[in-house]
């Protein structure tokens, strides 16, 4: 059985379930911020999924990349797992722009987050949902 | 053919090429930090390598950070690629202690790099070289 860690939780808004992953977005409207979760219990390195598991969150990565990409114009994808404060695998795609509050810097630990407004949130994860050809749930 | 940006060479060392990666250490003793250089020009974002490159890069990532961690002892392996500053892609792979110079934060823009003494950053390659079941080049 999968559980969300409690502070993914409320860090984040739930997007869809891919099939390897859970996709959320950051409730920080500073940076268009998703997160890919896969939905296994107990998982904390990369390197603790099947071989199998490691492509297909690569496969989700990109193409939640693309999305991103195309839907917010950005200079730049930035991909990472960390996981030093939150121990439960954790894998960003974040949007950035030379305009943003952290460039050229990381997002991680840069400054407070700012929550989305919840319209316009909803609106970013209907555009999200159509560039990845998806329903929402 | 495949040029490394003057700013990745300066700031990193040769370990030896993987099938798709170029494998190099950053030349920073607070953190054992590898990077991994697809050797193919012109290749800014992740998405822009073929599936099966997209692959084998994760698998050779998986591979790196496995030896990281059994050479090290380290509490957390970082994987990132972020390029907002050396657009050649690069991925990295960061060995984490609770006791290093950024714990928890991220490694990138953390304070300054502090160079490797030569003989010790050559015993730890040729350590990380051994974990690799590989010889040096």
């Amino acid at each position: 059985m999968f559980e969300l860690d409690p502070c993914l939780e409320q860090d984040s808004v739930f997007i869809i379930d891919l099939p390897l992953c859970q996709l959320r977005m950051e409730n920080d409207q500073r940076f268009p911020w998703l997160l890919l979760i896969p939905r296994q219990q107990g998982l904390v390195e990369v390197t603790e999924l099947s071989a199998a598991q490691q492509q297909q969150l690569i496969q989700e990565s990109c193409r939640v990349s693309n999305a991103l990409k195309k839907l917010t114009g950005c200079k730049k994808i930035n991909v990472a797992s960390l996981g030093n404060v939150v121990a439960q695998l954790h894998w960003h795609v974040v949007a950035r722009f030379e305009s943003d509050a952290a460039w050229p810097g990381p997002v991680w630990g840069a400054g407070e987050a700012q929550p989305w407004n919840e319209k316009e949130r909803d609106e970013f994860i209907a555009a999200l949902l159509h560039q990845l050809n998806l329903s929402a749930p």
